[in-house]
């Protein structure tokens, strides 16, 4: 295997302390004894949920590795495959899953879902979980390593298996990243939004913290700099890529008295939310108002109006990933970045504005971007 | 731990034939090594394809159940629970494994995902993954126990290990089953579109092995005869579940010079791809034809127009179910059935027949059922 290859993380000077940390540090801040603190670890349903609370949140703070024991056992391969998701119920992630499950199978690998939903108490009990030796590798949609914040703050990874960042880049870490051209996507739709005549084009945004978010707001910069229109804080709605999200925003655009004459929405399920908000509130759509979408999931294609959005792979990627953490389970070398292709998709969602007497524009696909 | 209860599978006199298949049986089989059936095993990845799926379907021919050093470590508890979805990529199962996961997490139990799309290859794969003690119990929403056909055929469950059904009941198999009344559903839908006016009502199936297809189709013919209307095969158009069939089913109706003034779709996915066709086609939803549907994902509630629909508690059938296998995990004694309350929800696709001058129902939820 190629020791500078994308598994092989540097060894940091403050990283040594944080390995002293003994089982007592943890009872200690704890306020439990060292028996609590393994038996949380072993049979958490044995340890009631207000200590195993304090367990997990003490080896979070401390970043303990526990079952040094276990650890050693890591070269007994388990062929299992942890995929970190940070919200199961989400659509979008149900094809990624099963391109994830399809190549892994192929391969040999079974496939453990974790839901972190942001929990310490959670994310510390996966790491104890990897540190046990229960999977011989990870795939993280959730943005951040085990430990750390989505910006990259908090410990050090310490998993010492491989990992593989997957649509949420992790740019802190040096793991393979497979996800899209977020940004450069975010701009092609707002160029494209502009091109039919639109000067005012609203931007419902992902949550803050968010590396996709981050990317595709300055995407959104980028195309209204292209296209010579000013940025207004006053066309940006705060989202959170949920249909709730995208509901609260389509009545914060009815209640207004001049309105943007269109509006991309970084995911679709907040523009299908939206759209819905703007036609109960009396608003056409396309007529009165454009709605683009992001990542054209089932929905999008038979929403009504049909939904104008950017194309996602949601299998390859899903399949990509796989592959890479793969190779690096097997030793062989494989690539530290990959970017798939991205598509934009023009159904009927987006016209041109209301006082331009241009035709809608029809259902076709454009290639969007170039592989980096 | 009740002896009688659910887990307590009844001996079958035919299984003990089963019980004495020998490896070398296997290999014979699949014309392959003692050393190869071992191999593909225990690391598949080392194993041609081909091989490997000639020896998985020996195993699930035989009805081998291999490495039996690691049954008798099943003592050893593992902590982790497979999780049995018919497709992975379907909306449908997002929050249903949210309410598993969350579940599972808080009792100290990992998830593991398998994407069973019914390869014989993969099932025998995780019939092993299970007989070497790789998890503790299984929760299965595919409709039938590995081995078996979703009709009941095939091989004795001889997994060893507690299971649930979720979703789609396995009545051939006594373990628990954690469901909602479908017949009910369907039939109360039926109904409800009938009690509007309807007189001529179609009906777009799921798949036709599915229990729930049969269960809510069941239900259809109920609702007809309660409602005093004729059953006419003609209104019955085939699907399975997704919006691809709800197109076809839309195209079918379009192009019909006598048309149903109202259609039951058994899934959200297929309504909404079934008015969209409708709706691209000329036609008007509810005005020339009232469309339902059976789930209320997300979606359903924000469609336009939006869906009227049965309410599943998606959630809390994932949270139930787990609970059960919990239960059973530990020892504790555990409901053998367990229905829960659909609701239907009105909203805006149905309306009264275009020729009864009646206004259209206003959005409300009556509770559909109770449970049994």
């Amino acid at each position: 295997m190629d020791e500078s290859g994308p598994s092989g993380r540097p060894e940091q000077d403050d990283a040594s302390s944080h390995r002293a940390v003994r089982i007592q540090d943890v009872a200690k801040l704890a306020d439990v004894s060292t028996a609590t603190v393994s038996r949380a670890l072993a049979t958490p349903e044995r340890v009631s949920p207000e200590a195993r609370a304090r367990v997990f949140e003490a080896i979070a703070k401390t970043g303990y590795v526990p079952n040094p024991a276990a650890r050693s056992l890591r070269s007994q391969k388990t062929h299992m495959v942890l995929v970190v998701l940070p919200d199961l119920s989400n659509t979008f992630f149900s094809k990624i899953l099963r391109g994830i499950e399809e190549r892994l199978f192929e391969a040999g690998y079974g496939m453990i879902i974790s839901d972190l939903d942001g929990t310490p108490e959670k994310e510390a009990h996966f790491a104890a979980f990897i540190a046990a030796g229960r999977v011989d590798g990870a795939i993280l949609l959730n943005g951040h390593l085990f430990g750390q914040t989505r910006m990259g703050g908090g410990a050090t990874d310490r998993t010492g298996i491989p990992l593989v960042a997957l649509c949420e880049a992790i740019p802190s870490a040096d793991i393979p990243q497979i996800e899209i051209d977020n940004r450069g996507a975010a701009s092609r739709m707002t160029q494209h939004l502009a091109s039919l005549g639109h000067r005012s084009i609203a931007y419902v945004s992902g949550p803050e913290s968010n590396i996709l978010e981050r990317e595709r707001f300055l995407g959104y910069q980028d195309g209204l700099k292209a296209a010579g229109l000013p940025f207004d804080p006053g066309l940006v709605l705060p989202g959170d890529y949920t249909i709730e999200a995208g509901v609260a925003a389509g009545q914060n655009l009815a209640a207004r008295s001049t309105r943007p004459s269109a509006v991309f929405c970084t995911s679709d399920e907040m523009a299908i939310g939206l759209i819905r908000t703007l036609l109960s509130a009396g608003l056409r759509v396309p007529g009165d108002i454009s709605v683009a979408g992001f990542d054209d999931i089932e929905f999008a294609a038979v929403a009504e109006p049909a939904l104008t959005t950017i194309h996602q792979p949601r299998r390859e990627l899903g399949q990509a990933a796989a592959s890479v953490l793969i190779d690096l389970l097997q030793g062989r070398p494989s690539p530290k970045r990959i970017r798939l292709d991205t598509d934009l998709v023009l159904r009927d969602s987006v016209a041109p504005p209301q006082n331009m007497l241009k035709a809608p524009a029809k259902t076709t696909r454009t290639r969007a971007m170039k592989p980096t």
